[in-house]
């Protein structure tokens, strides 16, 4: 029973973190396209700094990812 | 039993990932037809940055994918 | 008993995926009407974003369908 | 106890799937009726993209119940 | 036991799928009636519109239905 | 243990059927009250409307109670 | 054991279905009082629509109790 | 067993029901204070409504709480 | 094991109906306040209806306090 | 077991309950300080008046805490 | 196995308790802030009106961490 | 199976009251920062009523962490 | 099994302590540029303040890495 | 099956930390960009101190992963 559980933990710990990573990038990125609207000139600044809060909240995924490999090929 | 819970897992690991990943893209999609709305002339970076948003979104839900494939391809 | 775990991770992998889809073309299309009526010369480009969106959306939806179909007759 | 199993599984397929679609599809018609009431000359463009997205949640939903009934009648 | 959870799956299907698709019914009634009354010269057209999203909501609901009625007497 | 888990289902079926419906009614009500304060002259329309609204959403309410009646005098 | 889970089933059938009964009407005389303030001459016609989106929210609370009430004295 | 089944139905019955019946009737009378504060000349028919909303309120938590006394004084 | 669950039914029963009426309490005085606050004419008839809603709010916490006691003092 | 389920049930009755009851006296003030803020010479009135809510959501808490403390001391 | 569910209910008992407490005093300083930046005349009653429901938050909280103590000290 | 409960218990009691008490903390600080920037004069009194809050939110994430630690060095 | 459960127990503890308090952060520094950007002369206190904020809410989330930590090393 | 816990807890541990942790990056970075476009001049300012927030809450979610990889190589 071991193995299956192992199985359950990869799958759990990368559901919730991809899912809520992917949400927090559709909020982040949907404010940033609205700041952008009221204040064009602020575009560059804004989409720099998007891509690196977006490749923040993609680790984040990743960590769990990670975690769900190493249960996957390491752990088994 | 361990056959039935990796097969769990790899439905549990892409049920939420991807069901959360749509709803971030419908989130952030809307709010850039919003900023386009109001600041016409940004629409052609907002539309390439959409473009680039969603990508990473998708790849949260792809990454919860690899899990489940593997899961049921070379985990069982 | 692992048939029927297996069965029970087909629906559950459909179940939120497909409906967190719906609710995020829910959404998305929602903003687009609002924003159509508000700018409506942007209308056609809106229109060809919202299909980009609904079908990346749909597309995480797919991914729980494959996940479900896998399921029911590769891994069965 | 398969038998049980496979049959809470096509309940389970269907029930939030069937659900957050209609949820889905009243957030969406709502906002399209807000928008043609805002911008009436854009009514006849909102409908038809209305009737687009309405299919494509409608889809999840199909999809969820095409799992179901695979659940019913092939896999069982 | 089969046929206890048989039954079980029968009213998990409909329950969340009828309740939501009821608040989805609800919501988009309710803005339709919010738009009339702001421009009371697209009643007629919202009117026909708001028929065609409560029959696609309802129709979810009856998708459930009908799982649930295959459940209780075919699958039984 | 079948027949409990058959009153169980009953139970189910029809408690978050009947209390979503209650509550997406409420809802739609309270918009329906809202919508004929601002615009008097459209009382009669929407409120013929929102009896429409309100059988269509205690019609999922019935569906629930349909499968709910079958599990306790057909099914038992 | 039935016994025990028929009661069971008797009490989570009211309970969800009378609480969100209760808060739809909440909800609703809450706009209605909110309409009427507004639109005082409007009180009459919305003070009968409110008993009828009261008594047909009532009924959705009543259906759970019949459901309840036949658990207990009928299915027993 | 059947015995501690039965309490924790009158338990559950009673705990949701009586709790949300609470929150609506917090909701309903907290607006209704709005809505006197707003056109205090409405305030005697908005009191006497508010009467009315909070006794069918009420009801629903009585409706479960009789369900809960069935439980424990007849179906015992 | 009944003497347990009994137990754990007297805790069920007032944990939810005591917490969500405290929380109603608290969005009902809440509302009153503000509306003292927008109207200090209107104080005496709103504090004196805020007492009743209070009470109301109350009854349902009794209510539940009551099964509690029964489960804990007769039914045991 | 039944002395550990005894236990849960007294932890259980009193968290949720507290907790509750504590945002409740959160929002409860709150609203208070902003209806100062804003009418101050109904400063008095609104004192003493949170003084009574905070002791009637405080009545709540304490429900709990007696059914809490029957549990510990009297029904062990 | 006693032993351990009481450590669960001790566990139990503070986690909501004290974590719903502490978020409802963050909600009531928030606001206490704010109204005192709109009305700094009104500081010191709405500073020590803060104590006070500071006071009794805390106190909500309080009465779980005596049931906790009392379940690991006095109960065990 | 004790000592896994005891386990179980301290992390149970540590989580939700330290990441509410977190929650609380934001919420707190961030409405002082709002109210900070809307009056500067305000700023020293707010500043040391913000210390205050986060020290009772603390004190009820401590309470937690007091509960955690007697589990695992007192009670074990 | 205790190994498994005292695994758990630390999994537990931090995951929920450390995710809220991440939010909270999110939700503390958000306002805080809010602020800074309405008020800029102002950014000198409240940016001392946010780290002042931070510290106290990685407080939480470092009380729970302890506990997660001492059932790891300490306890198991 | 203690073996099956562990990795249970593994996946426990970052799935709600890092996925909460993304959603705080989200809301941070979202309000971030926000303040930017209303205020140009504080770009600076907000940016170094977004990179200072988003640390932190990337600290929470890496709390979680050394946990998690603790409980995977040290613990196992």
């Amino acid at each position: 029973m071991d193995r299956g559980l192992i199985a359950l933990a990869a799958g759990l710990a990368i559901t919730f973190a991809a899912g809520l990573a992917g949400l927090g990038i559709g909020l982040s990125s949907g404010k940033a396209f609205d700041s952008m609207a009221r204040q064009p000139e602020m575009a560059n600044k804004i989409q720099s700094l998007l891509f690196i809060a977006i490749i923040f909240i993609e680790a984040t995924a990743i960590y769990a990812l990670v975690v769900s490999l190493i249960l996957l090929f390491v752990f088994k």
